[in-house]
């Protein structure tokens, strides 16, 4: 396969970045994390690629990277050093890949159970080494997490229990996290700030109840891109998991926050049965829907009606002399799930593709690895 | 990484198939053509595997397999020696790759323009092959195709202008498909049927004008799992393109089709945080929700209330004992995509693995080639 020069060179659908758009995005939030005691520690599995996350961590202002799961951790710590899993890890394998990756890394882990916690403690000590873990606090979302309060120092208090001892690995209380998923996406400002601070209240209270009984809060992790400007303003909240912002999407974008639409979805026309109507190749297979149809980036003025597995339906506007064969682009919804289907991201100056970038983070290294045997 | 021998090995999350319950499905769609002068061409793209395409014509009563893209095709034809890719393919890149397919194995392209049709004519060409082509008839779904009728016949016409000459490659017409795509997911029997047969009649009338211009209509192709024993009534009818019914799924399940659900989503509980809800790691990016959510087939009386990227939000029913590291297993309410998210189905006979199949039709085999250069 040729290796594609100008836009018109790659093969769809395909994801495709306007780089000078993403290094504004990035130096828009490592400017406003300059100079302020809470850090940035982007999200990975916003888009799962090491060559975007290395201009991030590039840029400043951050502590390390967020991870959503061991796999992500796995790929990201070719390039970082200090990965917080905000997420449980409780499969004993998994949990063995995890004290693996703490002998070359610092890893954090939030945890949430006693199951989690003897699962994690057992393959830390049989690796000998120390796994550092933030009690995961439900701060609103509903989703995973303990209630803030007693609940969390509780589980807190199981872990000093299980504290590396002289020789032997364990795992190291790093502090707390919450996130406040159920409010990040509120398109409505005052509505998206009201929620978030309610949110930051559990935590933050949490977090002192943490200090008040000796217990450490090195790190208190929270926020999103919808709310990075309002969790980072509670003092005792360290850091901000935020992701999207790099690359946006359609959903955060009806947020009206200071970051610009990086990335797209080419397709080609395959069918033109209307004057109304044409159809693209950038299917559900090449752009997820969950958070609502993707926006025509163009043709100007079309819009999607409906996305099959591997068709776009695109509504044109009257007088549009798109053809068979051209070239259309969407805008994702949500921008992790659709990278997630893609193997690289073809990145655009202009029309000039100036890199291929792979998405190591992608899908499941581990069946990956199977079909390799 | 170790090859597992039982579902308590598998990392999850990761797509399992009961064997039997496969082959049960199998034998009952052969069964059903057995014996009959309409065909089956299994749809490959409902779960891209070449193991299961591979028992599906062993079973009997298939002309080959239906495809949905270039590269779903290429990987078939490691198998299978009569493609049908029931889908435009206009780009020049594709075409080529059509032709190239074309010297190797019988091929057959859906076709709706004279865009595509000068584009795979000049492939064709070029490459010197004959590829097949049936016109692409729009029979309701508005999606692709042409209108039925006279505008199916101008276009078949100009096929037959461009028919491979004595040394030089172009097109063979076989015939004309019609996908009443917007009517095999009716739920209700007898309003699918009589959305089905108002499409079938679309579609056979303009078979009748084909054989009364004197043009081929060797291949007549329509049908879904949902209308395959509708479609198949017609005697023009020659072919059904249906794929669902080896797997299913629980939009499917809603029709209550003589086949059983055989793919499930294995998942590990990674959190319970209340008496009433427990998470689970098989999220959105394992299991698709275009078609709804997915069902809980484990734990009994459970239900999926949420599906985030990676957490299934499960709501259990009271006195549910499922506890933080425990398996679950989701059905999918559309096998297509989901499928497309994974590597590998671990194929099983009860609890035991009895095989690791690839999915070699997923994603872009075009990007995963740019990876590996």
């Amino acid at each position: 396969m040729s290796r594609p020069r100008t836009l018109a060179d790659i093969t769809t659908p395909a994801l495709v970045v306007d780089v000078a758009a993403m290094e504004r995005n990035i130096a828009r939030m490592a400017t406003y994390f300059a100079g302020r005691s809470c850090r940035l520690r982007p999200h990975f599995k916003a888009h799962k690629c090491l060559e975007i996350a290395r201009r991030q961590l590039a840029a400043g202002s951050c502590t390390g990277l967020t991870c959503a799961t061991v796999a992500e951790a796995e790929a990201a710590s070719a390039i970082c050093d200090d990965i917080l899993i905000a997420n449980e890890v409780v499969d004993a394998g998994k949990c063995r890949r995890v004290a693996a990756l703490a002998s070359r890394v610092r890893i954090t882990i939030a945890l949430d159970s006693a199951a989690g916690l003897e699962r994690l403690t057992a393959a830390a000590r049989e690796a000998g080494v120390a796994v550092g873990v933030l009690i995961d606090v439900n701060v609103g979302q509903d989703r995973c997490g303990v209630a803030p309060g007693r609940d969390a120092v509780d589980l807190a208090r199981r872990v000093i229990e299980v504290a590396p001892g002289a020789g032997r690995g364990g795992l190291l209380l790093r502090g707390l996290m919450g996130y406040e998923g159920h409010a990040v996406g509120i398109a409505e400002r005052t509505a998206r700030e009201a929620a978030v601070r309610q949110a930051m209240e559990r935590l933050v209270s949490t977090a002192r109840m943490f200090r008040d009984h000796g217990l450490p809060t090195d790190i208190v992790s929270a926020g999103g891109t919808g709310s990075y400007d309002i969790s980072s303003g509670f003092r005792e909240v360290s850091e901000i998991q935020a992701g999207s912002y790099v690359l946006m999407d359609t959903d955060y974008a009806s947020e009206r926050l200071p970051f610009e639409h990086a990335l797209g979805i080419l397709g080609t026309v395959i069918s033109r049965p209307t004057a109304a109507r044409c159809v693209a190749d950038c299917g559900h297979k090449a752009c997820t829907k969950d958070h609502g149809l993707p926006s025509a980036k163009t043709p100007a003025g079309a819009s999607v009606t409906a996305l099959n597995d591997e068709h776009a339906i695109i509504s044109l506007p009257p007088g549009c002399t798109i053809e068979v064969g051209a070239r259309v682009q969407l805008l994702p919804s949500h921008i992790d799930p659709t990278i997630n289907l893609h193997d690289v991201i073809y990145a655009l100056d202009g029309d000039t593709v100036v890199g291929i970038w792979a998405i190591e983070g992608r899908g499941y290294a581990e069946q990956r690895q199977l079909t390799n045997d």
